[in-house]
């Protein structure tokens, strides 16, 4: 029986960039480049050693195709912006790997959060869950390939998972030993942060109540911090930033991540499945507890207050049940107070960045990527 | 808002264990006690953690209860006979370091294998998605709280992953790069090893066939490798060992792993759910292809073909059709062409123990172990 091994040995296994095309190393759209190219290998050598030991390829594919489906490689751009931000020149090699593994690991979080919120639809296509039913129905019943499909995208997340780590290891592996003692740290807190931010989401899905300060906690774990602060912190820990520079990230990137997350709540809600990749209905579906209802429900008139809590989070929720939410929401003012919560934030962040010890360069594209991330329509 | 950060500096962070009781470190009591003390100190601080920055307990609390509740330990135990197969001397606290590693995995394992196999109990107490669901179902309708609960299962499996990496980086941080080097490519393919053997098994499930080949390429992936090779090698890679024990060591490793899980299958058909921790109909309620099914179809005649594919897999089997697959099985010597096949890999594996360059004492624990796992009743 072959062994699952890559071919390649370890010091080849690295798709590693080399100089990156401009003088300064900014060039984001040759970053995005570089973490494909990076994730494109690794996902067709394992690929390749499934194949090879005669095991199924199923999950590996998955994963290629849901990693080129789409997605913004908003924390592999900063990840490498953060490598940057601590003052790093020369080949960004180590940040990109870096950066892969984030991606690869926010592929695990999105396979497994479709299972648990039983979503059908990620990015345009059916949520790996829902293809990999597809790929088992022949000659089963409709409910045991759904079976098949909750227990492969669980395992494909896992396997994500830890694919990602595998990546991590290769960029740490050409650290100092005092870089990798700074830097795995800050992936164990991520990665434990966002479990917790979905725990939190989870249980408190269902039971929406008026309090800001708990979906304001929620949105702080599963986003904040995992899609902002943590990616920058990554990056500048491997180039050797200090704790002065992490803390001063993490004063720009928290509110930054709290608006990101606003916008995600707003655009799940008002947004059209064209340019979100998903249906506007099932978030209202779902019934999480957002900073938007919660507000709504502070806001609602007794009559608003019966409409929200008999249609929001209902699972068969319909399109003209879903229009009133949304009007009442409006109704409300919700929408137009998390529009605010957004600048608030936003205009909290932005000043810090001036003030932050970086490049100019730097600050100049993480500016563009703040504005991109809050002030987005998809 | 508090940051979720263990309060002891990386250093101080392991409960090292120091010396062995004995001179020569091979008190397996000791090995498995000082495994659980890291384990059990592991997960203290991250409830801790998890305290201090206002974070629900439930998932580490959750975790905790799951690796106390039982388990053989066998991987921690092989790691750190690997280490000393290897030669090594003095304090075993890498190797045990990463044997609660590979314990913390398992725990991860078992608890997304029993959301996946819809399994209720396990070492004798309710799943982790069970007991979740449990603490969800206050005001909550039942499906609801169960979806809670298969939610919050997946997430608490995802972070014993992530515990488990982070287990054994604290375990590779002491070791040469070189040695690190040997080691995380081996855990890299365990991990992957055992996940492709989930699917297999998955994907097999509720539709068995005659064919035992495929049988055994699911336990040798999602078992032999999984529970016997690696944790064996990755013990001895701590250690230095070169290519040659490796593969020494996998030579008795697999056909012992193949006989550990051919004896799992018949307890799990044949046992008591006093000895095994779970019911004896659960495994027949699944339907997995496992070799005694296998051999059952291929040596049944007509009628009791139409027995097995009647009764084997059916989700509601109840007791009376349970032993009649019992019957079945038994009948057509399935049973019995499993204990031979049993006895066949025991007899494979253990010559090879006496001619591995291995000190005198660890074969011994070897055999005793070996013997142990194959001629279990629980």
């Amino acid at each position: 029986m072959t062994v699952l091994r890559s071919s390649a040995p370890p010091t080849q296994r690295t798709a590693a960039p080399t100089s990156p095309p401009g003088q300064d190393g900014l060039d984001l759209r040759w970053v995005r480049q570089q973490v494909d190219a990076v994730m494109n290998a690794f996902v067709d050598r394992k690929k390749s050693a499934a194949t090879r030991a005669g095991l199924p390829v199923d999950i590996p594919q998955a994963i290629g195709e849901f990693l080129a489906a789409g997605g913004k490689r908003i924390r592999p751009l900063l990840c490498v912006l953060g490598w940057h931000a601590a003052g790093a020149s020369g080949s960004p090699a180590q940040a990109v790997q870096a950066g892969a593994a984030l991606e690869m690991f926010h592929a695990f979080c999105l396979i497994h959060d479709d299972v648990m919120d039983h979503s059908d639809t990620r990015r345009g296509q059916p949520a790996v869950h829902r293809s990999l039913a597809a790929r088992h129905r022949s000659g089963r019943s409709r409910a045991l390939a759904e079976n098949i499909g909750i227990g492969s995208a669980i395992l494909a997340g896992d396997l994500a998972l830890v694919w990602s780590d595998e990546l991590l290891h290769h960029a740490a592996t050409e650290l100092t030993a005092a870089r990798r003692e700074r830097v795995l740290p800050l992936v164990d807190l991520m990665r434990a942060e966002v479990m917790y931010g979905q725990y939190l989401d989870l249980t408190s899905t269902g039971r929406p109540t008026a309090h800001t300060a708990a979906a304001l906690e929620i949105i702080r774990y599963k986003t904040a911090k995992y899609t902002i602060e943590r990616p920058l912190q990554i990056g500048a820990a491997i180039a050797g930033a200090d704790d002065q520079l992490l803390d001063a990230l993490s004063a720009f990137a928290l509110p930054l991540g709290d608006a990101f997350q606003l916008r995600d709540d707003l655009l799940g809600v008002f947004g059209t499945q064209k340019k979100t990749g998903k249906p506007a209905v099932d978030d209202l579906r779902e019934g999480k507890h957002t900073v938007l209802i919660a507000l709504a429900l502070q806001l609602a008139d007794p009559f608003q207050q019966r409409l929200l809590r008999s249609l929001y989070g209902t699972p068969r929720l319909d399109e003209e049940g879903a229009a009133t939410v949304r009007t009442v929401l409006k109704a409300t003012g919700a929408d137009q107070a998390v529009e605010q919560m957004i600048t608030n934030r936003y205009e909290q962040a932005l000043p810090l960045l001036d003030t932050l010890p970086i490049p100019t360069e730097v600050q100049h594209h993480l500016r563009a990527l703040a504005d991109q991330a809050v002030w987005r329509t998809a």
